[in-house]
């Protein structure tokens, strides 16, 4: 591969991070093809033209179906909201292109399954967004459990907490629909799930609970309306290698931001990361000196890849935002073939959607439910 | 009451910390009653004097009977190994003794109700050693709360976790056997619940998942045996209050000493606090202006009582024997009748009992249990 | 200004850094001028011309005179060592380029003061590239600093420590030599200044003290030599607008990878921060209730400007090279006088390389020295 | 030694924090004589009976001297205000008992050599109060650098601030009179002297800078008034073993409430400790793997000593008061020469008091001074 054609379609956050991706991932790697952006598509021409002039695309549709067809794109990002990722993503694929799209696959299971089938049958590259997975600190965590450090994993927390559904005051919205999905569960679910994936492979069965924090909300016309999602859910889990742990979310905790906390704890040590200090772990080993045991705070540098493709200094810190180049890096290396790519593809993304339908069937049904 | 005549039973390390307490009453407060150490009861008779020696008691008996018999003795401090509990506490209630009795009350529910009775029918003050509900911060938090600070609770994670089960080469031992009890669930469960008691109240349902990170050990004779307890222990709650939460322990949690982490949401903030850290708490109020919220990590100090009994200065730092002081403060508040004490009684004692109860319930039978 | 033509001389880390900036600008703020990419100039045609393919720079040139030339060019990038800098800034300017150069301006306090004087005669936009002002956390400090949130500040302390030159048994090498600098104070000592100029004014006197480490070091011949530089340097100062204060450099200090720590003292509260978690700071504010009092650790979110450009969820975190496009963007408001810039310009930096010489003639004094 | 006499002067908080002590290091540490709690001494007879009756001892006096002539009492706590340290210590070392005096020893160096001689002449044992050393976290720290684990410590920082004096509107007070002593200076720095002393040994050479946040204040009457004391000292100081370093006192840093923060950097690692969260110190080892570098976190557990004495599990916390009952044992240690105490007795104290001395002088004369 000498030159990759790109298309991206959606330029809401995900897509103004797709196009930062695309455009830093030449100069802060170096060793990848070059990088043309080719074709962007938005919901209209206008807008569609002014994204493209200020992510640098040379041209610009109304219609995504153009961008799917142009020749000269090789993959297309695809950024849409998620009720439209499995349309496009499906006919990208039976284009020939590769993909990029963001996570989750599809709201539905059967949405997911079908895309999943396009990408096999393709036989193209089928990465998600989840980038979560892409920073050192979480790649460097991953070496570590696959060297042993900690001895064998026997248990596991990851907590996802933010705030933005947790004021009482706000109206009812989309969010608070049944369509929306069931809550934090799927919102928020699906990352610490693309983590635990990587680090530590499959969950085997889960028991959910889930909640809500505010029963009825008043709508922007002032009537009061019954909340249908949960904005907190908790699960108990079973891991295939045997390990115990919970994963617990909550989209309406005051004061948390951004946080997926993780803790693993193993026979010989244990490692905490925390998301809203991502550039950031730490870890206890037994093999220190008794009178000096005790939680490293290890900072990243270049000695943790691909820090150093960023800054050579330790300790400056990775951006959210560098975290997406990272991984437009990985798609790149599995689009050219160049060797094991570290990217949740639609395999495994498959899987993390079913782990969590198996959640949301277990807090119905109020008993333990075995991952399909 | 102008004097109060002290009777200990037992001096393992709650024995010495509840001599500590006696010692230590009426300097750090001041406003109590004379406090005279009047008979130590201990297995065998050199080891009673030896300790009356070292704690300053006056009398010292082989046998544990002549404690409760003992005419200067006004209140009994039980703190011999739980299976103990029941015969000593109701003896002593029944000889008319005020009691001070180290938690948990008894492992079988039986007897704890046994000593429930006996409490009622004694009209005796029965009061067990709870001791992380008196940390000034803990009871600032109550405070909190109380005042709706943070709004309407809606959501709690209680995390205890320590790690000497964790050595995976340690030897089977009496903890590994189900004569112990459950194992981390009724190890730790009581402190946590004695929080949200304090703090929140009742437990209302429960839903419990435990786990053996440790399946074998090697006796000390070499032979491999199946361990039976559950160094580790997850609960999904319903409060009866209406709020969910989770609790979680884990003895085998290795890097954590005394961790007992609290994370309470609420409409309007959350607060957090870690047992680690105990002389601090963090605060995150939604009444601060958007662009500065945080959570503040706020130090204990005089303003928080009572922690000027201790020290004049802010940010000095109460110790763990500390808190057993001003639990001896609130026990002679119970006793002389002052006003309301602060401390878990037994009828608070056998509700938290009740609630691990359940939980091992919910375990065996791998559903939702209401606490009865 | 419709369209940025830019030109790069150098292309190591700070020259990479201003190329990801420079790509990254347009699809950041959007609100920018189209930029073009002109022309990269390197230490030989080869090496300019791989840079500039990576960079996405159209043209490349082995000599940086011809970057200067290029009618195409508005803005010049002066990346190379500083030494070079002058040379290359007083050539662009009379070029009638814009000008962005990496701090320090030179060595030498005259080689300054005729880059300063080459920018007032041009007329030009000269910006240095002090990127740490840039963060909004520093940003919002200057805002709560200037709203008297802290009331009066009357102290201040600033550590700014790294530990690459911390290894005692690293080969002597360029940095030990005196012609490299003093050490610490000049490597390190403009970032700190950088940050007191924008958040507090100038530094009025100032009495240092610089200590080696590491008195003498093996050559990679094996023979020792003596070091000529001091890794540590610490001030006592005075600001002008009354307040005491301390910095403290130190670039042999193990542990610390990037920390620049800032304590601000005012007459109603206490400001934090560090750099190594420069996504948050810490504020302390008598406002807040006694008995709630504490620092708040406040995460950059989009109320703090410009992060919302980024990211629109806060706590999501900017990285280190993010800094730099904020930059780019002052620096392009300044060029169309599109407002007041958030800028060092050659004015501040003269001052704060002066300042930088004071401490070096107080410590060869010993005595306190007044800024000139 | 089979059993101790106890007389104690004064009954302020270090006061009542010596009677602390004295109550309970025979329970906490077992393997000391029988300590008797003999005679009490206020200003008058009602306060001393008061205090006698609450702190346990059988005799009070409204006059010191009766304390000091009572021939049941073994070894005098001196707690009363500095100024009348040296009168009481002399009077009790010629009457033949040993001391145990709070710090600093007086206000002015002449009383303090007078003690130091009356001290050698009687050849009793006189300790100073400085509790902060007793901590195991510092005793620990000690040992880790005894046996070299950070190799040659080069540099190191020591702040020390509180904020009981940052409230502007504060009246003018007694500590506002130079007659209080310097300020910050003298309140502040015998205790991070303490610790640099029995860490790293003596000060060799100062220079010192004071400051005033608030030049003048209203006394309670409404007039205003200069203030002549300095809230802030900040001094650059060599240690004979020649570290370079720096030392930081501020009493009027809102938000700090017991801050004693350390920087000890040495050739192959680095240590942190906070005083505000006393129970753990932080160490980084150039020892670990490279890419698992980082500060641990260590809590203190049974195997820091002394803290086993007091807990027998790891990380539930010592208390401020906690750490005088570890100086009464050392005191003991030395008084009943049981080996070599850990303590700072009247030699090492006034070696502390000259250099806080050395300090003023630089700072009038604004030049280095070398420690006498």
């Amino acid at each position: 591969m000498k030159r990759i054609g790109v298309g991206l379609i959606g330029t809401g956050y995900m897509g103004k991070c797709h196009a930062l991706a695309w455009n830093a991932v030449k100069p802060v790697f170096g060793d990848v093809p070059d990088v043309t952006l080719v074709h962007l598509g938005e919901a209209n021409e206008a807008l569609a033209r002014e994204r493209a002039a200020e992510f640098g695309f040379a041209r610009s549709s109304g219609d995504w179906r153009k961008v799917i067809e142009d020749p000269d794109v090789d993959v297309v990002s695809v950024t849409t909201p998620n009720s439209f990722h499995a349309e496009m993503a499906i006919a990208a694929l039976r284009a020939g292109k590769h993909l990029w799209c963001e996570k989750p696959m599809a709201p539905e299971v059967a949405d997911a399954e079908a895309m999943l089938e396009a990408a096999r049958q393709s036989g193209k590259t089928a990465v998600l967004g989840y980038n979560y997975i892409q920073n050192p600190a979480i790649r460097h965590i991953g070496h570590l459990l696959r060297e042993n450090a900690i001895g064998q994993v026997n248990h596991i927390r990851v907590e996802m907490d933010e705030d933005f559904m947790a004021d009482p005051d706000a109206p009812f919205s989309y969010k608070h629909q049944a369509a929306s999905g069931y809550g934090a569960l799927d919102d928020f679910g699906v990352h610490p799930l693309s983590l635990i994936t990587v680090l530590l492979g499959p969950v085997a069965s889960v028991m959910c609970d889930m909640a809500k924090p505010q029963a009825r909300r008043k709508t922007s016309e002032g009537r009061e309306r019954d909340v249908e999602t949960y904005d907190i859910a908790n699960v108990l889990i079973r891991l295939e290698n045997g390990a115990s742990g919970t994963l617990q979310f909550n989209r309406a905790a005051w004061g948390r931001k951004g946080r997926i906390a993780l803790q693993i704890f193993g026979s010989h040590g244990s490692i905490l990361f925390d998301q809203e200090r991502f550039n950031e772990f730490q870890l206890y080993l037994t093999s220190d000196r008794g009178t000096e045991q005790g939680f490293r705070t290890i900072l990243m540098g270049p000695q943790h890849e691909p820090y150093g493709r960023f800054i050579p200094a330790p300790g400056h810190g990775l951006g959210f935002n560098d975290l997406k180049i990272i991984e437009c890096r990985e798609l790149i290396r599995r689009m050219s073939g160049e060797g094991e790519a570290h990217v949740i593809d639609f395999e495994k993304g498959y899987e993390i959607e079913r782990t969590v339908h198996a959640m949301a069937r277990s807090f119905r049904e109020k008993c333990w439910v075995d991952v399909p």
